[in-house]
């Protein structure tokens, strides 16, 4: 038969044109959230009166004296009895000044993000002590090499927009050893933002020495902070922590964003009514930005009320459930109802396994928090077992989810070209079918989410030919991992 | 040591009211959705003009002869090329007077749902032609038998609303005995809401002698339809279907509410862009209400426009994407903004194995649904496999998972009680925490949701028991199948 060499061709090149690799990411991180509402304006009117109301005549216990102080220097009062009051006028002059909107940088500046109005991105947290074993397929604790393996993971990894450490190197006891390794790990195989925990405020000092080499020198970390300190310097119910405070002071003094993370549980250290949970978190939470405030007013700070969910029938941590996903999502709604940069946990699960479990209550609790408008969703990936464990298959089957959420996120654009009643018009009076059509083709590279169910080979990303002022190392050197961070002369 | 025996038996108390059963359910079916709103009105008034535009320029093609008389005589034009046009006057006329809420009625009265406003429910749909064996593990050939252990296994869980026949019987050939078998099993092992399709109209009027004999004689059926109708009368892009519209006649005529599913897919027969697809759809489906207004106005419809998405590199049917979820959502936004009862397909999973795939992709796509408020969410249960597939584990993993939505849909309750401001500050200023008192515990018992991991015994509940008139068997007696129909004497 003779062939319609035409026709051919151009049945091969569209075939090639599908094939071909997508030209851009028609979803990638930072989609607009906010269009699911779950509390109306007069139920967010009377969480946010009784928030008020509780700081008022109730106020914070065990208040570090330093910040006794600081607190009682703004307008603070004391009320005799060991607790500090924080008016209603004191609390929203702590919002009002606070920081609506700040840069999350990358080492590699192309990598920073903007964190705040609607704006939606997931990353990591937690504190795993279990790793799913690549090799063995069971759980063992979780180690530095892990740590490494898991920041260096994640680097390749789309809709990840930053890195805090996702696991406890469990191998590592000495606490400022495992602080210094932690940060160093961070360092060394990822460019994207990156955040970490301190132990213990007198660690800041020697580590931040660190990603000063990283940027090149004594003080230049601190011109452009690649780095955030997860802090939860308030004890559920309506306390301070004195450590955690202590960093949060030396933190500012660094400058360090912070995300202050109130992680209150429902009916252990919150109530379990979730309306009345979330007006005490919001009440601590706000307590943490007026202790920004009284420190540094607009202090870049992640207004992070993190609703925990407890089994009220057992007593376990649940973080897969209906309960959660709801009160996270609210919990997004009135952060950014009040204008501040929004953090919340969500894409938890409480199964063991990778399995259809773990899939269902990371992708009902992500979708919700997204849609709510969540700035910054931590524990989005690769946690499992209710945070107890991390998992290098997870870590790349939660990437995927991320890209259908925000594919669901960037929602329906309505113009003429989408429209495209011209294109319906020319399918219906001509062949019947879309198929192979220009309005289809330009569709399919303009919109259209990509599969990606293989990922990527992990590249190194780490300090290697960043600027570095050699010799620095040593401050590091006390524990059995100085080794790894032996840095190039 | 001398026991505490006061403190003790306290505490025993304590145990086995956490360990009872919870007295109610906390979240049954039926809960509220809406507060998701994917589209802005303003996006919503395009999207319905272009649609009110293509049934007035582009108008239906392929009409059958009795409902060309039919449309004519309310008003439609014939536009002398095959087509015929509705005018924005006709069809707001039959949006205007179409049934705004039903009831979908279960053969146990007690078991029968509302149709309509906000209320979600989950329920199934689907012509899956393999089943995931429960023994081998691996997909074989749909059977009869399958459908009828799928009746038996949804009637027991908790979260599936009505039971749409969700595998075809491949060992039934013959398409009258496939339609006739499918409704005896729905009928034998199910008193909840039904729905089945039917092949060709012939075949209702001996099959619906069925249902009249489980209701107590010939007519009565039609008094108290338990069973509702699939039908797609309108083949995308923008024609009619004949066999389909001879269907809705007699479906008319014999009083089953109906269904009418437009399926078109995004791409394919219907627009890749989704704004496009969502104007093409809601004029197919309006279409489909212009003539249901045409035979009997009025007449109890679920305004079925379920958005299908194709994977434009490869042409297969995706059922699990982002897109899926914002476009079924915004769907469901749509028919619930014109006050119709709003029918979709979520929770469909292009994933073979029940795996963590599975359990994501029905996770966004479920809850996204659920919160824009879909009536009916068909396809929710039990499919896998991009709908060709179903299996036993699948229907009672995902009845787990619309408990979880379904507690997210009930949403925050901000009143006194739940604000429990005298809880907190209890709490604050005694013991520190909220284990144990009485508020956690009148919230457990009134507010949380129960993991339900073990299903419970399925019972039949079929014709056993009903009313029923002995001898009528014989019409359905053509199939090798007609002795699982063999009536009591």
């Amino acid at each position: 038969m003779a062939g319609q060499p035409g026709t051919r061709s151009g049945r091969r090149e569209r075939l090639a044109q599908r094939a071909a690799k997508p030209k851009f990411n028609p979803c990638p991180p930072g989609q607009i959230g906010g269009a699911y509402k779950p509390l109306t304006e007069a139920e967010i009117q009377r969480i946010y009166g009784a928030a008020l109301d509780l700081l008022e005549r109730l106020g914070m216990g065990e208040v570090p004296e330093r910040l006794h102080a600081d607190l009682l220097a703004i307008g603070a009062k004391d009320d005799g009895f060991g607790r500090v009051l924080l008016s209603p006028a004191l609390v929203e002059k702590a919002v009002d000044q606070a920081a609506r909107t700040f840069v999350l940088h990358g080492r590699d500046e192309s990598r920073s993000i903007e964190v705040g109005g609607n704006r939606v991105h997931f990353g990591t947290g937690g504190a795993a002590v279990q790793t799913l074993d690549l090799d063995s397929g069971h759980y063992r604790p979780s180690t530095l090499e892990d740590l490494h393996d898991f920041t260096r993971l994640q680097d390749v990894l789309t809709n990840v927009s930053w890195f805090t450490r996702c696991c406890v190197a469990t191998d590592v006891p000495d606490r400022f050893d495992l602080d210094a390794n932690t940060v160093y790990a961070l360092l060394k195989n990822t460019t994207r933002p990156t955040a970490t925990s301190f132990t213990l405020a007198e660690h800041l000092e020697p580590i931040v020495q660190m990603p000063d080499i990283a940027a090149g020198g004594p003080g230049e970390f601190a011109k452009r902070p690649f780095m955030k300190a997860h802090i939860s310097p308030v004890v559920s119910p309506m306390r301070f922590g004195e450590d955690a405070v202590d960093v949060v002071y030396e933190c500012i003094k660094h400058n360090i964003p912070i995300s202050c993370i109130t992680a209150a549980q429902a009916g252990a250290t919150a109530p379990a009514t979730l309306a009345g949970f979330l007006a005490q978190s919001l009440a601590e939470t706000r307590a943490s930005l007026v202790m920004v405030h009284a420190i540094q007013p607009g202090f870049p700070t992640v207004f992070s009320n993190w609703p925990l969910v407890s089994d009220l029938r057992t007593g376990a941590f649940s973080g897969g459930s209906g309960e959660a996903a709801v009160l996270n999502a609210a919990s997004a709604q009135l952060s950014n109802w009040l204008g501040l940069p929004s953090g919340v946990a969500c894409s938890m699960t409480d199964a063991k396994a990778i399995d259809a479990q773990h899939g269902m209550e990371k992708g009902i609790t992500s979708l919700a928090a997204a849609l709510a408008g969540g700035n910054l969703i931590y524990e989005s990936s690769g946690m499992t077992a209710s945070l107890l464990g991390v998992s290098f298959e997870a870590f790349v089957l939660d990437d995927e989810m991320h890209s259908h959420t925000y594919r669901a996120l960037r929602g329906v654009e309505v113009n003429e070209e989408t429209l495209g009643i011209d294109a319906i018009r020319d399918a219906v009076l001509g062949e019947g079918h879309f198929l192979g059509g220009r309005h289809t083709f330009a569709a399919m590279e303009r919109d259209t989410s990509t599969r990606r169910l293989l990922i990527g080979t992990s590249r190194a990303s780490g300090l290697n030919g960043a600027r570095m002022t050699p010799g620095h190392g040593h401050v590091f050197g006390r524990g059995r991992f100085y080794a790894i961070i032996t840095l190039p002369t």
